[in-house]
């Protein structure tokens, strides 16, 4: 654990600056707009060690894999989140002096990352003999005008003259740190001196994936008044240079106003004009105007998904900055996205859609945003079928196999034990479907392209299923669970209930679809027959002495013993144990037996869950980021209130605190959700199953109160929970039943009740 | 299958050239003098597919590991077996007309390895309008000067006239095939016309080993007389051009003399003076008496290995090929080297020494060579003992790892399911120092050196095992057995009987060590008590109802059915099935339950090896090529003679016949003993257990008889068996009881019995 940020209800603030913690630093503080994003890198540049870090959303490169040993269906390329040109450069000289922070001597370090605007704002003081300046940066990715980027620079001289030198630079000449070979990703196309442009486009591929152009315009202002600098051009590469003096007492704003198209949106030959348009309509606003627009769209935001919490800053300050990242990252204003498990803040992991996004964002995303953003979240693998079905082809199985990592529907990852057998995915990616269905009340979806997509997955289940004479059940061997510390293990007990709830809630909904979708999936009663067959025989390993289902076959043989026992200064395991030692160790990397009970929470009895939660949790080391949340919400509904609130603590500042000792890397995007699951689900016991909203909540003892929104059915609900009472108001939309506890309670709109907890 | 040879007892040759199968003919005869080799590339060049390939022993280079996720404990670097500077280069014009076989008429190919004499053979006859010229090309590297390479073209002109004009070259721009990114590995240091010399320098690397400086030196004799052409050079190349000019019936001999050292025995500044002496020692004399020379020591070699088999002609053929290759990679005259599984035929697979070494190549070599070639091979790995030591320590465990690949001790593999987990190489490494002090007699190296090895490996099983207190069993998780269709599996039978068996040789031995040695390995009480008590509760995965080992646990819960259930067309799996459906399906890559039994033959009664067998070789795919001969081996020892023959064939075939159609690739050297394995331990059924030598001979129906020799504790023993009959002699050395079948009988020196079998 490292905080190096101050605890505050809605800024993320340090008065520090260490360069030892600077990656950090830029990952905590990376922003953006769900269209793009940058690393809290700096404009000025700097020349010690950092990672540079801009993203355009679903502009990437296919890689080719490179791996030590190739194996049969293995994917051709590896596809990268793509190190887009630099937009951010505005360096600076102080008579004559480059300020780099790393070189110069400055004081009043502050850097601060407003979440109520969305806003990053940073300051320093830099010393010189007898000068002193005080710059002062703001940033922001504009909500309003998608492709804007604006930044900022106050330059205020505080003792002395100043002659102070600025270049603005538009950078195509970018790498990726984790290229192989340091190969440059992009080809210079044009670079435009007047219009201040640059073009570039993605090296030729010979996997069809499209090649992306991308152009990049700047424009400059001093104290708001638009200025022409000297411009020089370099292949891929623009730098605008400008200078102007100050004395003591004075001071000067220069803004730089970015605007980035890409060939996702307009066509290369059109790029020019759409983004001069697009300048000319940011510059037609003061920084001021645009950034009030901005902050009106979050403004909007968080009234309907902030979460309170009084008495503990620390968790109030967690939850808001993963809705700020979450939301920066996606709000669903482009199908043809998703959210990445880094977003716009590193490039490690490649791919830009995980089991992550329906398994964690989207029990969120249905309560926080519109319906129809989870159904573009739905609507995205439904339109990558023709990969699944490629995918599951390459593996010499029958229907679709979603990937584990892609960015259109092709597997792009190249471990065998992920690719080819982590395989619960095809469980996890349906059984959104069936949240939503469930959560929303609308089954339009899975009566129609829906159901593409269940019997997709089911046929591909049961060719991946095999019958064991020898124990005259079905099974499923040779797969990786959500537990992706043991590889190519046999019967994975999540993996087998996902299996086969996929089969019996395709068999359940396939007489409800429409005509033309039964038409499409054309399911032969011998293929429902043996279906039905796969349900009523599959094998599930469990334990009946323990009272336990087995995480999967032969678990109870490992050297089985609690997490406590690990030697001090090993942890995490995954950056201190070489994998053999991982894989034999009883450890558990996330929720995989919990994530199953989670998932089909009615099916157990109270006694199951909490035998099962006693069994794993001491062996889980949470090195996922995935996995508190999920145990905070079981641990919650088992009354284990100091684990669950331990537990969110773990979640919601995973990276503000830097618990897993990565987030120099970026965020952990996608496991941002689980502090929201871990209030609404865990502390607060939102259920809604059988078309049913019920909730058990308590306070957690070291917090006085929380509340929260939702929006259900159409209907926007508050809750607040405080010491010994619940408030359940009805906001918008037609009167609803809740169940609170044991008591039914009506809401009529506008209603606010009010009960005993 | 595929044989584009034609079958003769003592040459490998072919009438026809097929540029679809040039790799393979390039596989097939390659040459080497186990100090250096080269693929069967064409002198003068070719335009179409081939793959250019030249080694020398013990020089490599380690590539920076590049997987596809990194994960603790890889090693940083994949050992590369390295293209060295190609020094075949003869290129031949006709009349201004470049001679390529991809592109000019020819006719009478004829191809030719002669076994007898290791040399190699080419003829065609170029066609052109009106003029007709016969080119004969022999090559040998001789044995007698290990350094040196000889070429000698013959060109005849048969009809018209010809001016011929030749360019020998000498080229270190060599690349390996299996590069990343087409990366040179070597750098020019110097090209010096005058002494026609080139010399490179392997590029640097932040590993600390040893950069490897290499000169190579050519000479040329037209008729054998000194011939001096126009010498140019450029940054890593020398050429040498002459001609002359030829009427009908003339012909005239271009020789060509090269000599290759290296920083392994000669200093860099001292390879010039070096190499030109060695040069001289060659031009000393003629091609032809060179060649008798190098001849002579082949004769020598066969005069004590020669296996001759009658009646079977394809059978012979193939026994003979894999002595010979085998011999041309390795005749153990340097301690610092091994047996790659390519040996001098091919890149693939990288690094030098497998377990291969010791699990195939030791009980042949112990027969059929000095007991110190054997003997070198043990104290190759006692002297890389460091570097086991670094690999245990890199997977947190104690004692002592050897590694699956490398050059220098260190494991230089970087499969995680390989690197990690196929350690039972740590107990087939030890099984060899049993099999030398069981066949040898010589009980020197187990009571000094060898007790190093056992206690540093007894170490490794000790803390890789843990104990299971579910089963009250000591059990090993995370293994991949020989079967490498399986991986990361729980109780390998074979992995967790090696493992207890060093420990428990290790006690057994220790006592008779040395003092210096027991001083050295300082075992405690406490230990030899713990190791005790694992060999007492070792767990063996059985079942009890089918009385078959099983190969780990929950095998018998596979979908299990024979091989012959395959569809055809998909097999070889490895090239057909992606990886996923190989490790679900229950088909075996090798002997793995079958290789424990073959390695222990004593400790199992014949109804257990047949319940075993015929449990496991309907299963066997045999898609290693270590396969087939332990089948073989077990197979004739249960009486199934066809079987045994089937196996015979398929591995002393293996790459004449190309049966896992991947010989393009190389040779498959280390499994080329199996052959022989089959033969004398399978067909003449020899042991030596116990001190005790051993037969229980029979003929395969399709042969008339077959007969080897033995080098067996400083005596040579001929083995003769016909039908109905076996004769024995003692050629040289001590009085000797030998059994075969139930009676013993005594040998003197020179004496041979006859005995009805």
């Amino acid at each position: 654990m490292k905080r190096i940020f101050e605890i505050d209800p809605w800024h993320v603030t340090t008065h520090e600056f260490n360069p030892a913690n600077k990656r950090l630093q830029e990952s905590i503080t990376a922003i953006g707009n769900d269209y793009m994003g940058v690393r809290g890198n700096f404009e000025e540049g700097y020349s010690g060690d950092y990672l540079q870090g801009t993203y355009l959303a679903g502009v990437w490169f296919p890689d080719k894999t490179r791996v030590g040993w190739w194996k049969n269906g293995y994917p051709e390329y590896f596809g990268k989140s793509l190190n887009a040109p630099n937009f951010l450069g505005l360096k600076l000289k102080v008579n004559g002096v480059a300020i780099d922070l790393a070189k110069v001597e400055f004081s009043d370090f502050y850097l601060s990352l407003d979440m109520h605007q969305g806003l990053l704002t940073r300051s320093f003081i830099y010393q010189a003999d007898d000068t002193q300046v005080k710059f002062t940066f703001n940033r922001f990715l504009s909500n309003s005008i998608k492709e804007a980027a604006l930044i900022q620079v106050k330059a205020e001289v505080l003792a002395g003259k100043a002659k102070i030198e600025f270049t603005s630079t538009l950078d195509g000449n970018v790498v990726n740190e984790d290229s192989n070979y340091d190969e440059h990703f992009w080809d210079a196309l044009a670079e435009d001196a007047d219009a201040r442009t640059i073009q570039l486009r993605t090296k030729p591929n010979p996997y069809k994936v499209p090649q992306f152009t991308v152009l990049l315009q700047s424009g400059l202002r001093l104290d708001g008044q638009k200025y022409q600098g000297k411009v020089e051009t370099k292949s891929g590469f623009l730098a605008e240079t400008g200078e102007f003096e100050l004395s003591q007492g004075e001071s000067k704003t220069i803004e730089k106003d970015i605007v980035v198209v890409t060939s996702r949106d307009v066509p290369a030959d059109e790029q020019a004009a759409a983004s001069q348009k697009l300048l000319d309509q940011v510059q037609a606003k003061s920084f001021a105007e645009n950034l009030a627009d901005h902050t009106k769209i979050w403004e909007k935001r968080w009234e309907s998904s902030d979460v309170t919490i009084e008495g503990d800053d620390a968790a109030q300050q967690g939850i808001r900055f993963n809705i700020l990242q979450l939301f920066m990252t996606y709000y669903g204003e482009d199908k043809r996205l998703n959210v990445g498990p880094k977003g716009f803040t590193g490039e490690k992991y490649g791919g830009a859609t995980y089991w992550d996004t329906e398994a964690y964002i989207v029990p969120m995303y249905l309560a926080v945003a519109p319906a129809s953003v989870t159904r573009a979240l739905l609507e995205y693998r439904h339109d990558q079928l023709p990969g699944a079905y490629h995918n599951a082809k390459q593996q010499g199985l029958d229907g679709a196999l979603f990937p584990m990592v892609t960015f259109n529907g092709i597997e792009c990852h190249n471990e065998w034990e992920i690719t080819f057998e982590e395989i619960h995915r095809n469980g996890d990616i349906p059984f959104a479907i069936y949240q939503y269905t469930h959560y929303t009340g609308d089954t339009s979806y899975i009566e129609d392209e829906g159901m593409d997509v269940m019997v997709g997955t089911a046929r591909f289940w049961a060719s991946r299923v095999h019958y064991s004479k020898h124990a005259g059940k079905y099974m499923i061997h040779g797969v990786t669970g959500p537990n992706e510390y043991e590889n190519n293990v046999n019967n994975n007990w999540f993996t087998n209930t996902m299996a086969a709830w996929v089969l019996s809630w395709t068999l359940e909904r396939l007489p409800l679809a429409t005509k033309e979708a039964q038409a499409r999936v054309n399911v032969s009663d011998e293929e429902k027959a043996k279906w039905q067959d796969i349900i009523d025989n599959m094998y599930y390993p469990e334990d009946q002495e323990l009272g336990i289902f087995l995480q999967q076959d032969g678990f109870l043989d490992k050297d089985v013993r609690p997490v406590s026992e690990i030697p001090e200064g090993q942890r995490p395991i995954n950056q201190h144990w070489s994998w053999d030692k991982i894989l034999r160790s009883p450890f558990i990397k996330q929720a995989d037996v919990l994530q199953g009970i989670y998932f089909f929470n009615d099916r157990f009895t109270m006694e199951q869950k909490e035998r099962n939660f006693d069994f794993y949790e001491p062996l889980t080391v949470h090195e996922s980021s995935l996995s508190p949340s999920i145990h905070a919400i079981l641990a919650a509904e088992l009354g284990k209130q100091e684990k669950a609130v331990e537990l969110y603590e773990r979640t919601a500042r995973l990276d503000l605190d830097n618990y897993n000792n990565d987030t120099v890397d970026g965020l952990h995007i996608t496991s941002m959700t689980g502090g929201w699951l871990a209030i609404v689900q865990g502390f607060a016991g939102m259920r809604y199953d059988h078309d049913h909203l019920s909730f058990k909540p308590f306070v957690p003892d070291k917090w006085n109160s929380y509340s929260f929104k939702l929006n259900y059915r159409d209907r926007i609900i508050a809750v607040e929970v405080v010491k010994g009472e619940v408030k359940i108001k009805l906001i918008k939309g037609q009167a609803l039943a809740v169940q609170v506890f044991d008591e039914t309670i009506h809401l009529e709109e506008g209603e606010e009740k009010c009960l005993k907890a």
